[in-house]
Order: C-alpha cells, then sequence, then structure tokens
C-alpha cells in the first residue's frame, strides 16, 4: 500500500493568499459537501497517488481531518491501511485572539454554530453550559447563507446567563487583506456584522477590556479565577 | 514611544529543538513566574528596546500573552502606550489531536488543571459542566511536582459523568524526538504516565476509535450529533 493522504492546516497567514471569491466558494460548501471531499481523497490515495487536502486554519477543528476520519471509518477497509498524516495548523480562535490581547488566556470552549450538524437545542444547552460555568465561548461558523438568524439567536442565549458588558470579539479575515477585528458588548454583539468567515469569542465574567488610548482596546482573561462563579 | 513588546508562539515545531532540560526548567516556574517575566520584558520595552518573549506553542493558550496583558492593565500607565504584537503558534492540543486523528473535531473546551490560578472545586465544576453537555475536553497542565494528584483526581471526576470506555489520548512532547502519544480509556487513563509536557484529551460519548491493522488506531469525533446528551 503505497497511497497517502496528508490533511494540511494553512493557519491564517497562508489565507492571505486566497481570494475573496475562493474563500466564499470554500466556505459555501457549509459543511455539507465535506465527507465527498474526503471520500474522493481516499479513493484515490488508494489508487497509489500522494493526495493532499489543504484548508485554511487548523484541519482538526471543525475542518477536514473529522471528515477524512468518518470516511475511513465507514468506508471500505482498504481505507485503513493508508497513510494518512494530519498537518495542524493556527485556527481561526487563536489568530483572532492574537490580534486583540489574550481573551483565550483561562479555559474557554469551542462550538460550532451551524445546526446542520446538530439540533438548535443542542447548542443552546452548550452555551448555557459552558457561560454559567465561566469558559470563554469561541463560536465558529457564527452565520451561512442558510442560517443567518443564529448568531443573534446565541447572542440572546448567552445574555440570559452573562452579564450585558461582557466583552465580544468578532474578528473576520483575519490575516487577510480585509482583515477587520472589533470589540463589542454581549448586548450589542448581535448587530455586529458576521458572515461565514467570522469567529466570534464571547468573554467570561472575568474577561476584561483594557482601554488604550489612540489603539484598539486590548481584551484578555485573566490566568486566575478565584471564585467559583453561580 | 518607541519601545515594542512581541510576544511569539513557536508551536509545537520548534519546540523540537529545545532541550528536554530547559524545557523542564521553562515548565517548572508552574505558572508562578509569568507576571514576573512580563513585567521584566515590559519595562525593557519602555526604555525603547525591541523585545520578545517566545514560547512554545500558542502565547494565547494558559501562557505568556495573558501574563502581559495583566502588566499592562496593573503597571504604569506607560505600558499601555507600547506596541504590543502577539503571535500566535499551534497550541498542543492541536498538534496531539493531529498526531491520532481528530478528537477536536466537533466542539470542545480546554481547560487547565493547574489550581495555583483558581480553587479546585472550580475545575471539578468545570468538569462536570463540559462532560455533563458532550464537549470533548483537553487538559493542559494535568500534572506538576507541587500537584501530582489532579490528574488522576480530574479522571475519577469524569468518570461519574463519561462511560468507563471514553476514548482518552496522553500526548507528551509532541515533535520532539521523544515524543508519545498513547491512547486509552477513560477507567484507565489515571495510570497513564503524565507530567508537566503532557496534553491530555478526553473524548466525549460521540468519540470514536477506529482500529487499523498494525497501525495507531484513530480517534475522532464526528462532526455532527444527533442527540441532546443527558
Amino acid at each position: 500500500m503505497s497511497g497517502h493522504l496528508a490533511v494540511i492546516g494553512l493557519g491564517p497567514g497562508d489565507v492571505r493568499h486566497l481570494t475573496p471569491e475562493a474563500d466564499e466558494a470554500l466556505k459555501d460548501t457549509d459543511n455539507r459537501e465535506e465527507r465527498a471531499r474526503a471520500a474522493a481523497a481516499l479513493h484515490d490515495a488508494v489508487q497509489g497517488t500522494r493526495v493532499a487536502i489543504v484548508s485554511g486554519g487548523d484541519p482538526g477543528v471543525f475542518a477536514m481531518a473529522a471528515a477524512v476520519c468518518e470516511e475511513i471509518e465507514h468506508g471500505p477497509e482498504i481505507f485503513r491501511a493508508l497513510d494518512v498524516t494530519i498537518v495542524p495548523g493556527v485556527t481561526a480562535m487563536l489568530a483572532v485572539a492574537a490580534r486583540i490581547g489574550a481573551p483565550l488566556g483561562h479555559d474557554f470552549c469551542a462550538l460550532s454554530l451551524s445546526d446542520n450538524l446538530k439540533p438548535w437545542p443542542l447548542i443552546e444547552r452548550r452555551l448555557d453550559a459552558a457561560a454559567g460555568a465561566g469558559f470563554v465561548i469561541a463560536l465558529y461558523n457564527p452565520v451561512s447563507q442558510s442560517r443567518p438568524w443564529q448568531f443573534a439567536r446565541a447572542m440572546e442565549r448567552l445574555a440570559g446567563v452573562l452579564p450585558p458588558a461582557t466583552p465580544v470579539v468578532v474578528g473576520r479575515a483575519v490575516g487577510r487583506a480585509d482583515e477587520q477585528v472589533t470589540v463589542t458588548t454581549l448586548d450589542r454583539a448581535s448587530s455586529a456584522a458576521a458572515d461565514m468567515a467570522t469567529l466570534v469569542i464571547v468573554g467570561s465574567r472575568e474577561t476584561r477590556l483594557v482601554p488604550r488610548a489612540g489603539r484598539t482596546p486590548l481584551v484578555y482573561t485573566p490566568r486566575s479565577a478565584a471564585v467559583v462563579s453561580a
């Protein structure tokens, strides 16, 4: 078996070489076509060729690596004999966090708001659990063409658990020419422009906003937490 | 103000150039000396020099970036006028996940078991909340010289929520010559060798283990979750 499949994360840096059009085209598949891409790549690898699947960010976080593993488990036995290499990358939440300070400096969760792969009530349950236990929350896939309402609904849900002034970081296209990172608060966040390339970080009760004259404020979560939150 | 401070993540790759001795020395500060390192770097930057703080992994995840932000908030006003650049890196959980499949392919949390920065009951509350809501859990700082018991205690706690056969990935020194990534189950995990350079990933109820003849099994969490777990 000489076939080999590499699943490679480009991180945010290389994404600056993607045109906005190409990026939209990739995002527009809305997680529905990942299994088909994975199966096609595995079938090619089985033929003995070396195949690479590339994606922005980290392939292991809401991306192609899980789709490839699903195909290996459920596809023909020969898939299990392939050499598979997964190369990690800097995922979006780390890139956005670095631009604004250290919002992920304490315990945090990463949650996809895409409900074509899980029911919305499960997403709400996870939002409640994570916010209630004091985790900072990084939201992937906050909206898409087929589900424009998810982001506002999630902010509303979190407002039931967290104070209105909780810092929220909205990052878009980090590392690209049209990069935009803005800081807002939970009570205003739902009106922030979010699209398929947006990553949102919602602070915990501990997350701090540090104003700086003439500069973007820093947003960070202290490494220590003294109290067991309610 | 010409001073500049860069906080740079080396990712897992460059860590292979760290000797085990240097690595132990850095880890041994046990999160207690980060504020002092940050303050020293900021004071140097205020003098007009360009200063860099480097660390393995990502500086924004349980590392130096939050300590620097803490110093900027609580230190002299002049710290807020400095140029601060944070360069993200591949954090340990992404590196370990890539070696074994895609355990972080669905919603997940990152949690530090170090209790010198937060009380142990808060850690237990977060373990319960995360596991109960179906998040995969990445554990940083599972043990240290001053707290060798944390890892086993956490496994015990999670066993109250998750099935005994839940896959657990124990990764050590990924990207270094002495790299070791092993797969076990929740009921056996506490006997796994864990040290200060270990990163542990505890699966959710959905996490799958795919045996492969003559190869390490794949561990992955499917992108979809059909049920609202209990």
